[in-house]
């Protein structure tokens, strides 16, 4: 559908706290990716950012342009792309439309976040003035929301508890192997019974954490894992909006666009990064995106469908439960590992055996934008 | 150079201090767009929304996501382009992007900013995170890199202090016909040098104003005006490193880009808009554009020549000086300008007749990112 490839892919560790600095991070990433691809920072003909908060929190106004400076590629055409926790896709389908419209040969795309700057209220604060009216002045905010809907899914196709455990469970799990993973830790199901209630019934084992990192792609006509299809949709705002609470239309929306025009379904891929800000969020979009039949994603994943070693791996790397959630570079990391995995660069720990089709979707605030990705080899 | 057009424009009228929300005026000129190209929301495949400030003022994160909604248009893809005060131009560039590479049929730009929530001393300082250690630090501003630069050209090519006050005077005389300008009133050379100290030799006068205001374009294959090239390029990033301080690179390579690849060159342009943040900008984009040889374009405007009944008018609808200057809306207004000169749309006291090609220029910092546009009729 497009003629992009990933030429090359980076990214640094993800973790609580780096001791590198914003810049510092997304410097990183990109030299690594402009490696792997075997280009110099003088082939880049485009810059794309991908940053939700840097501006927001008060770091850097313009990153961009701190960027491009920081890579010594001062000259090439550069922007910030933003779209909350997606803005990391977003900005590689910026990427892709610039290689793809002859507008850049070589794109390289950068995501990157330092979370550490703030308290993690702020940042909840921040995320959660996206619909200002009706849910920032409620209090409302991206966990209330999650609660909510796992509330809602438990109730209604009679899930156990045990079910949400299990996406955490298995996510943490891929993420031991994963040497860039924020947290390399093995849990158990009771380790996420017995954490910290957050939003009930999701528990601190339910969500994502707050990240330091960067992650960096390279786009270009010339080499490396097509970019079969890109799509992405907005869905209803106000999350009070939605007749059905737990249909989230952007995702929907999104994943339709990106199989139509292709030959391809999702029964054609062969591994999968779902958006886990929340444990119930990756059951949620598997079952939106038609991977499993609506209240069936919770059985398939207690039956280890979605383990590396099923017959649908979801996020291989961790996801944002395990690997981390740096927000805008979160998308970026979701394609790296991709592009990995379908190039079967990856130990056998945690390599999905001949991987020739990726999936991931990479979502905006609480499903107010969805961003998907098809990758072949 | 692309296939895309402009099919449609429109803007709301820049002020001081709107009454209306910053989604409500993204959706006005929106709205005036799609109603000037004959579009309804439903034919919509893209939308690309250009801010500065919304997220750093904590007024809204997710904007694509919040006028998207707005505009009832919820399903269709948007995210958030952001290159401080080019935010503008580039999100126009990421619409073409999206036409010319089959990603969008009809693709909905919308550049906006309500900067009367905050005072001018916040916004200042948030402008002035770009170089952090450098410059910000050092408590360096915008206004105060325009002064010395000011300084610079007045003293090597022996420039009367009036020519600076000249930029300003023609750009207010332009506005005073122009209904959705800021500034819709005469100044004289006496009112300009007699205006307070901003940053010496600047005064009040030579400098923007804090705006609120949106403008919105549509852009399609179907019809209208012509893009007929893009271009836009990053420059040396901190000022300091500056060989030259009175060169601004970004703004050099920008426009050597634009007119590479097509036949046209800077002769060739019959009106143009130029990023006159403040007057010194005006004269300096105008020489580092090839418009007028290095020091040339003070006594070519003491002379009349970028007036609206000039060789070459510059800033007609007022520029930012006297327009308005809502960051994320100005690069998108100077090209709605553009299209009612290239179209012939405008009452005979400030319609550029017989205008063929349109330039125009946005830049982000002080010349840290220039972002160029090229539309014929």
């Amino acid at each position: 559908m497009t003629a992009t490839r990933v030429s090359g892919a980076g990214m640094t560790r993800f973790e609580a706290a780096s001791d590198r600095s914003l810049l510092e991070l997304a410097t990183a990433a990109a030299d690594d990716a402009l490696a792997d691809a075997g280009y110099a920072t003088t082939d880049v003909t485009s810059i794309h950012v991908g940053n939700a908060l840097a501006e927001a929190l008060g770091t850097q106004t313009g990153i961009a342009n701190a960027v491009t400076a920081s890579l010594g590629a001062e000259g090439v055409r550069a922007d910030r792309i933003e779209n909350t926790s997606a803005s990391g896709a977003s900005a590689v389908h910026r990427g892709v439309e610039a290689v793809a419209s002859g507008g850049s040969s070589v794109a390289l795309v950068v995501g990157v976040e330092k979370m550490s700057v703030a308290e993690t209220a702020d940042v909840t604060e921040s995320m959660s003035r996206l619909v200002h009216d009706r849910e920032y002045v409620q209090g409302l905010t991206l966990p209330s929301f999650a609660g909510l809907a796992a509330s809602a899914y438990l109730d209604r196709y009679g899930v156990p508890r045990e079910a949400l455990a299990a996406v955490a469970v298995k996510n943490h799990a891929n993420a031991v192997h994963n040497p860039v993973a924020q947290f390399r830790k093995r849990i158990s199901v009771a380790d996420a019974l017995e954490s910290p209630l957050v939003a009930d019934p999701l528990r601190l084992y339910d969500c994502c954490p707050m990240t330091d990192g960067a992650a960096a792609l390279v786009l270009s006509r010339e080499r490396g894992v097509r970019v079969a299809s890109t799509a992405s949709a907005t869905g209803t705002h106000a999350v009070a909006d939605r007749a059905d609470p737990l249909a989230i239309e952007s995702v929907r929306i999104a994943g339709e666009r990106l199989f139509d025009g292709t030959n391809l379904s999702p029964r054609d891929v062969d591994v999968a990064c779902v958006h886990d800000a929340f444990t119930v969020l990756e059951l949620l979009e598997l079952e939106e995106l038609g991977f499993y039949d609506r209240g069936a994603a919770w059985e398939a994943t207690l039956e280890g469908e979605t383990r590396l070693d099923g017959e649908l791996p979801v996020n291989p790397g961790g996801g944002l439960k395990a690997r981390g959630h740096p927000l805008g570079a979160t998308g970026v990391s979701q394609l790296v590992e991709l592009t990995w995995q379908l190039r079967g660069d990856l130990p056998d720990e945690r390599q999905v055996p001949g991987a020739e089709t990726g999936f991931a979707i990479n979502v905006a605030g609480f499903g107010n934008n969805s961003v998907c990705t098809l990758l072949q080899a």
